[in-house]
């Protein structure tokens, strides 16, 4: 048949192409956060107070003070910072970003920084660079659903290792890594993590550090919240424990300065960071070389520390209101408090399960997020994410009133 | 041993674990560009001129435009462009992309661009969605290097399908086709293109659409030059006869706006913009919020499509120069004026070899790229790549003066 006949034909019957059965192995592995479709069963009610978010208050952002450097910046410098830039990312931002993980006792030069688009193309640069399928990847039970999700994308099986006060429970930590050769990675987040809001001890860094180094696996410390420290000091990090290189650092500035800016970093041993640079370039060539010059104009003429201390103050205070009020309000329920960051991991009584609860709560017009989805094998019914961060004291005491309703109904 | 005892030894030997053991059979395909080698040989001479290059003239830059534009919108939406946000991309600059699209006949719903941090970006998704392991995409030969490495990097096996004047050579493409069930891909640059800066005609590009609707293959037509065309009209795009939704197109704002910016795009059909989505959510979650906003605002308050017309005279006035100058001082070379685009793509004589010109220019302070890396087997010696763009008219004619020299010294 000619070309043109057939083209004719198409023309008139318009059969579209599956693309669906073209699409690779690893794309079946794609998931939608479970977050957004917990958070999507809000939708539509005009009067909720949510629990569920896990982003900062946009209220604090010094949004004046950022226009402002990003006016300077751009006039000033605009033919160098508009055109092609450095895959490593912009020299003055980085100078910065090695200042703040001093702050965890973390001594880098800048060249041993690669800036990224966020934590997540920290963590995908990482699962490209060493997992292929069927790797390995030990994570703390529960972890953050979305670093599963890249890490599953990217090849690796997620497995857990059970987390207690103090951090990862290392005796099942070196069984498997005693029993099982293809772990490659061990993702841990020892500061105010994301569920649980449990900061890892001193102690069992050190202990942890000890047993990792007798294994050739990389450890990958996620940070995003360390800065947000409610407390006297910074936690000292993983990382400065780390005598054989094996730890790579992920840091952002999506906690304390914008998340819609996109800066996260890697930072660790030189060759890996020059090795992770690569990778990054055949993903994106660069990030926004305009974001870190607006970051790192910001910081030269604001005080970064002063800004973070004005939000941990801000964020303090939420989270002594809402411990009060939960105390108050909830007395069946238990939790440590957290030392820094986001989240508070509640404890429903015995016989209460977190589903129910959400769809309870959710009739009064309040929404958290039920913790089985953090669990790796989904079947622990017993928590709840709570953010206090993202209401004001008056609408967290509110929340927490209309959550101690629902709960009177169940019971 | 007990840990303590075996934490001290290893302060003491500092055993440094080596990594590169542990990278994963794909990082061993990462590979630095070539481009980006050869233009390393031209550093620390001071004196150089620069037809090597492939960014856009920084001075042609709105810098104090996009530095308003920027102030305005972080002042006046700072604690809503500064939160996390939307995945595919801010609506409002979604609206200008289709708009730009209609240039080339194609349209589209905003809904139906994926923004992207850069053509790279584009790739490296569409890449994750459809390839894995032994899958052939199949590239003009020559083409852009460094969207094979990243198709590589994915897991592509590259192969090569010959370059003419009008376009693709479709008794090649066919019979690739017919035998090789493997082919996912078909990735091109039909407008002005990198290398070469040949333009597809029409009539091929039809024939093309009517020969790959039979299979089940996805196009990826890579556009980034062709809103810089020096003649009447825009060149009409492949998409534009895409009967099956079997085409991606892919668009950036790198060389009318700014590639320091980063913001890319892909367009098609609906379900696999939403695939692509999600690929992009797992990989970096969003590309930066702010960036967008500040293209949508400066496309808002200024005329974006004045700007692009502006740049386009100053670029064909220096194509004009150029080649004038070519035709005076190298009559012996040969070459196809390019109709839009920042490459000119000469022939060397018989008997030259592109390497040795390289060489031979680089001694007399000007520096090019020779054409072989754009092959797929690098078995071409016969080509140079000239950038036209990035020098102003005078520097322009001395570069060629002094290819000229170089030239006098080879014969």
């Amino acid at each position: 048949m000619c070309l043109g006949l057939f083209a004719t034909m198409l023309f008139y019957e318009v059969i579209h192409m599956d693309m669906k059965q073209l699409y690779s192995k690893a794309a079946s592995k794609l998931k939608r956060s479970e977050i957004g479709e917990l958070k999507s069963r809000a939708a539509g009610k005009p009067d909720i107070l949510s629990l569920a978010e896990g982003v900062p208050a946009a209220e604090l952002f010094p949004t004046e003070e950022i226009a402002k450097a990003a006016y300077k910046i751009i006039s000033e410098d605009g033919a160098r910072i508009l055109q092609y830039g450095d895959c490593r990312g912009d020299k003055g931002l980085r100078t910065h970003i090695a200042h703040i993980m001093e702050k965890y006792a973390i001594h880098v030069q800048p060249d041993q920084v690669q800036i990224t688009s966020g934590s997540m193309q920290s963590l995908d640069l990482c699962a490209r660079l060493f997992l292929e399928e069927g790797d390995t990847v030990l994570v703390e039970d529960p972890t953050f659903i979305d670093a599963m999700n890249i890490l599953a994308f990217a090849g690796g099986t997620i497995e857990g290792v059970p987390l207690d006060e103090e951090g990862m429970d290392l005796a099942v930590l070196e069984e498997k890594l005693r029993t099982n050769p293809r772990i490659e990675l061990i993702y841990i987040i020892p500061d105010y993590q994301n569920p649980t809001g449990l900061t890892w001890s001193q102690a069992r860094r050190k202990a942890f550090m000890e047993l990792v180094a007798q294994y050739d696996v990389v450890v990958l410390e996620d940070n995003p919240y360390g800065e947000l420290t409610y407390g006297e000091a910074y936690q000292q990090a993983v990382k400065s424990y780390d005598t054989k290189n094996q730890v790579i650092f992920m840091g952002s500035l999506s906690k304390t300065f914008s998340p819609g800016i996109r800066i996260g970093w890697l930072a660790g041993e030189q060759s890996v960071i020059d090795a992770l640079e690569l990778v990054k370039e055949h993903c994106d060539l660069h990030s926004s070389i305009p974001d870190h010059s607006i970051a790192a104009t910001y910081m030269n003429i604001y005080s970064y520390d002063d800004h973070v201390k004005y939000m941990c103050g801000v964020y303090k205070k939420r989270r002594d209101v809402f411990v009060e009020a939960l105390r108050t309000y909830l007395p069946d329920f238990t939790f440590t408090v957290p030392k820094g960051g986001f989240f508070l991991w509640l404890r429903m009584p015995a016989g209460v399960d977190c589903m129910k609860f959400f769809d309870a709560c959710l009739e009064e017009q309040v929404t958290c997020v039920p913790g089985t989805p953090f669990y790796t094998n989904k079947d622990n019914h017993e928590f709840m994410r709570l953010n206090f961060t993202g209401l004001n004291e008056e609408d967290l005491v509110r929340a927490v009133q209309r959550m101690a309703k629902a709960y009177a109904q169940l019971v």
